[in-house]
């Protein structure tokens, strides 16, 4: 398959060439009004670039693992727990998640919140909290209201 | 050094704790009115991702190199030279430059012109063209009037 050199942006949150994907099956994650596409994804390049959008009201899975994320902010504004923090993020601002560090990303309630992900291509399944890490997570009121399961 | 886990982007085109480099030292290649500076470098991701900003008029080295990049459009509009043909490019467009492929960016003459570039961290250097080299990109009218040395 030839990549075309140049895929124009379609719209606020499309790509030509770009498929939106699920996210997640459902049923195996907590999540909520939230699309995956995957903008660079090759075999001359060790990561790959995918563009996750979420509705107004939606968020990622709760989850770690021990790949790191480098994500940049592309569209709207939110809020992105990273360990043991709630930060609010807008356009271009830059978020890392170290390994086996807890992370979740919200929409606020009025617009949608989009953001580009940088990941290894080659890189280890997500884990899900299990109640001990719920209980610990809880214990600070901040990420207590901010996590969604 | 621990990297924060939030970076706030600053202005239009700078980032908290991210160094704005020189693009390459001066007289090893040819370019203008470009800056670079390294979002994402980590030893627990193979690629790295870049920001390089041309001031109105500026442009990148024309050169090919075996490493691929993978760059999306973060401000302003310019145009690009990939193999045979230059395409014009907006704020969010994706380009991709194949292995040994010529390539050079161009800012227009009235507006900056940014971009993000994911690229391995493994890589090899740039190539510049000798004389056959141009000639034979000089042979395509459009690609002799794009191209700067």
């Amino acid at each position: 398959m030839t990549i075309k050199p140049v895929r124009p942006q379609t719209n606020d949150s499309r790509w030509a060439g770009a498929k939106e994907m699920r996210y997640k099956a459902e049923g195996t994650a907590p999540f909520r009004d939230i699309t995956r596409q995957v903008l660079f994804q090759d075999p001359a390049l060790a990561c790959e670039l995918r563009y996750f959008e979420m509705q107004p009201g939606g968020y990622s899975t709760l989850e770690r693992h021990e790949h790191t994320h480098a994500v940049t902010i592309q569209r709207g504004a939110g809020r992105v727990l990273v360990g043991d923090r709630v930060h609010d993020v807008r356009e271009h601002d830059l978020v890392r998640t170290p390994a086996l560090t807890w992370h979740q990303f919200r929409a606020r309630e009025d617009a949608p919140f989009g953001f580009l992900c940088m990941v290894n291509a080659t890189r280890d399944r997500p884990q899900l909290p299990v109640a001990d890490d719920l209980e610990a997570l809880r214990r600070d009121p901040a990420i207590a209201a901010f996590i969604r399961m």
